[in-house]
């Protein structure tokens, strides 16, 4: 009679389970979009944690070129009109910090585990080092490619001033990279650096890395990951 | 026997947990000083969400005419030298949004419920909206209130073209916002957007706010809430 019971009792707890569970299966079973640009450091920065995970989606150009971005369809996806833009059944997300977020907790089993769960204390410090990237390094770094990456590459005159202030900036964040990766082999957010850090690396702010011993021993591995790589790659296509 | 035995088993128990959980248990119990000053936006930013939380912290005054913000020991807190810094036990936190970030989290079951838990979805668009405070509101309106309120209160002239500039991107960022409000009470992440609105309601930007209904109400909404109007206090003392 038990034995009767749990036969029946299992497969029926599955199907309520199925059933309560339905819209998140059906959300995850759905394909993966990534609407970007592959010339868009934005872009680069989310497609670098899909890497990294080893999750498959399909990637959609949009032609920024063309004014995609601000189209009624992409507008939908983003009512800023920037790139990327993420889409997976009925979820809809931009801001590629939002998008990293989401892959991270969606996916903790695959590829390289970037949320490094622990104590509240450790995943208090992992968040205030994803906001040092935002509201410390990326503000004068994003300034910076700006000048002496774009500019350059659309014939348009640099501005010495804005170079020169964000520099200094830009110099004051890395002081205290250099002290906690003296410590630490890892800030914490580091793939969130990656697009800007790649090219400043190739501009004239390189001494800025260079002349700091540990932020040029950590750009340097980051930059050589595989994941960064292959959004490197989808350049050429 | 067996009663003897659970007689023994269950502090045996508690006594290895409260080892395992010794120094959580200590940070949780050390007193939370927030050091920061009362005229700072990002210190009124982390201070609304520990009056919403109604927890109990000690305010700590950084003199920042005094440069106390630059001074060895409050760098000890936050290297980048800027209000507010969180400390608790061995525990220092900064920046304004990892700090609000860690209470929320701490004080679930204390005051206003600030995570909204629900589906892997519903917690991703929230994060999301999170980030569009940080890097879409926050760029423009920090600019509007560094020119509107900061520089006639210190007899600096103010920049004409920047006001116009960013003036123009705050309205793109409040059209996306009347859109969401329009279908949503709120946007998420909605507290960390008081103190700059706070500020250019009392503004010439004020007109970018009246000019939309939804947001002219969400920004009445904030603004009157008892929180909001106990980081005000702190100016008087």
């Amino acid at each position: 009679m038990k034995g009767k019971l749990l036969f029946w009792l299992l497969p029926a707890i599955m199907v309520v389970w199925m059933a309560a569970n339905w819209k998140t299966t059906k959300t995850t079973m759905a394909v993966m979009k990534v609407h970007g640009n592959a010339m868009s450091t934005s872009t680069q920065r989310a497609l670098a944690c899909f890497y990294e995970k080893d999750v498959e989606f399909q990637f959609v150009n949009v032609n920024m070129g063309a004014g995609e971005h601000k189209s009624e369809s992409f507008l939908s996806l983003n009512p800023f009109g920037q790139v990327p833009a993420f889409e997976q059944g009925d979820l809809k997300l931009f801001e590629s910090r939002a998008i990293t977020q989401y892959i991270a907790q969606e996916y903790t089993d695959k590829g390289t585990q970037l949320l490094l769960p622990g104590s509240k204390e450790t995943m208090a410090l992992l968040q205030l080092w994803k906001e040092v990237e935002a509201h410390q390094f990326n503000p004068p770094s994003t300034k910076l490619v700006f000048e002496l990456h774009y500019k350059p590459l659309f014939g348009m005159a640099t501005d010495t001033a804005a170079i020169e202030e964000n520099e200094a900036a830009l110099a004051k964040v890395l002081d205290v990279y250099e002290a906690r990766l003296a410590e630490s082999k890892y800030l914490a957010g580091d793939l969130h650096h990656l697009p800007n850090a790649h090219y400043l690396m190739r501009s004239s702010a390189k001494k800025l890395f260079d002349s700091r011993p540990h932020v040029s021993a950590w750009v340097a591995d980051i930059t050589a990951r595989p994941a960064w790589s292959k959004v490197l790659d989808l350049q050429k296509h």
